[in-house]
């Protein structure tokens, strides 16, 4: 089985291309888990048990479990095994945006696939392929490499007009990210793509260069992206080849089971034309 | 005092400018500090203590530690603890490389500069300035972006040939990054470059772009940097602006004080002419 398999089975099963992102902000997460041992990981239970039923894939930022140093670490982890144990069949990804030399990576490796044991994990591309190894060489696991992300000021290095280190044209540096990931990087049809949901015109142009590639596409609600302008951009031939994240929407809502069904059923109307 | 002035005091009453990188691969630490039950921050003390005569800086790479999931964490923290303790006035970094959207990097602000309480962390740019202002806005802290990378493959996507957003020439992406961290991110004075020492030209050129800016020079040692052509090429007006870091070839040496007092002296024969 191919490491894409996973997700693409639990995607066609429940007909559904949404992730929830249990991003846990503790200046954010309810009061009732504040009492408790590991209120993270309780709230993310929580969410898990009211979501799972529309989710193909679950995220986890790092960034809002070490924010609480060594005890998040700890409540990552136990989100991570919980899911495991209970969900086999849902996708999980470590968005942690690393990337460093070569010989360092291996370090984050072992955190990502095999201490963490995640099916994914996200890479800056700033340091090249050679870097990146590493990861890439795990066949078993998905590489998702940062290409245009969500934020405001994503252009200001992302936009940078590039000379097309091979062809005579202009493109922007997403474009050559997109082109290098997909034709060269994706050896062991490992990779992935970031392009963030606030960008439908540019997620058009990274369909078409990446083919059938999956992408995963963060910015949808609190971040104001358009969700069926991404969606129709970004399907591929199979009506499949998204990865739909919503964190702060869907975990801190009133009703977290009731957002997350009206997100998966507006992403299957999508589906439908 | 301004964030910088830690390290420009240590260099200059030590007269040094090197870092020692406390990067300890757990599959080459010695076998007498594996009985022990923190054997990478053993392993890091005996280090520190046979170096620390030399050291303006000691940088610790996130990734060696996250490699044993949270005991490495909770052994990074014991480090970074002992060193605050013991040598309040030596500068040390936290090697991390993140990135990600604002909101979420305030998260790692929380890691790095609270829980763990560095003086520095480094920064990869591609999302750009404005994600990275959590790092920026602290002005009791350094924000080290990566530029020009120690690594074989960097080139691939730092070396791209670039139409300068306002005037009218072509440079390198890293070319460009040097100029907007330099003009625009530093409102704050207290950011930083990565350029590997692996690229005396390259290094020339930063200089030149970015006055005073202090860089970081990894790649000295096991990554084959020439030390003197990088050290004549990034030196700033004050015979400052370099953090100069050794990591394996200085911390897995059969004599690692012998190692660094060798590279420490022969940085200082660069200083003289």
């Amino acid at each position: 089985m191919a490491a894409i398999d996973k997700y693409n089975q639990r995607a066609a099963k429940i007909n559904s291309l949404l992730c929830v992102g249990l991003d846990p902000d503790f200046a954010k997460v309810p009061k009732r888990f504040l009492k408790k041992k590991f209120p993270q990981f309780e709230f993310n239970k929580w969410i898990i048990e009211e979501t799972n039923k529309y989710a193909s894939a679950f995220k986890l930022n790092s960034a809002f479990y070490e924010a609480r140093g060594e005890t998040g670490i700890h409540e990552l982890k136990l989100t991570f095994d919980y899911l495991r144990k209970y969900y086999p069949d849902i996708f999980v990804i470590l968005d942690a945006k690393r990337g460093d030399i070569g010989n360092t990576n291996n370090g984050y490796v072992n955190f990502a696939f095999d201490w963490l044991g995640v099916d994914a994990v996200t890479l800056h591309p700033y340091l090249g392929k050679e870097a990146l190894l590493p990861f890439l060489d795990r066949k078993d696991k998905i590489s998702i490499i940062l290409c245009r992300t969500s934020n405001k000021g994503a252009g200001e290095v992302q936009d940078l007009i590039v000379k097309h280190p091979v062809f005579d044209r202009e493109v922007s540096i997403w474009q050559i990210v997109a082109e290098k990931v997909s034709k060269d990087w994706n050896k062991n049809n490992n990779c992935m793509l970031v392009v963030g949901a606030t960008y439908p015109k540019e997620m058009k142009k990274i369909r078409e260069i990446v083919g059938e590639m999956t992408i995963l596409v963060p910015g949808v609600g609190a971040q104001g992206g358009d969700l069926k302008a991404v969606v129709k951009a970004g399907l591929n031939s199979k009506s499949l080849g998204l990865i739909i994240n919503s964190s702060r929407s869907i975990i801190f809502a009133d009703n977290p089971k009731e957002e997350t069904k009206k997100l998966c059923e507006e992403i299957r109307t999508c589906l439908r034309f």
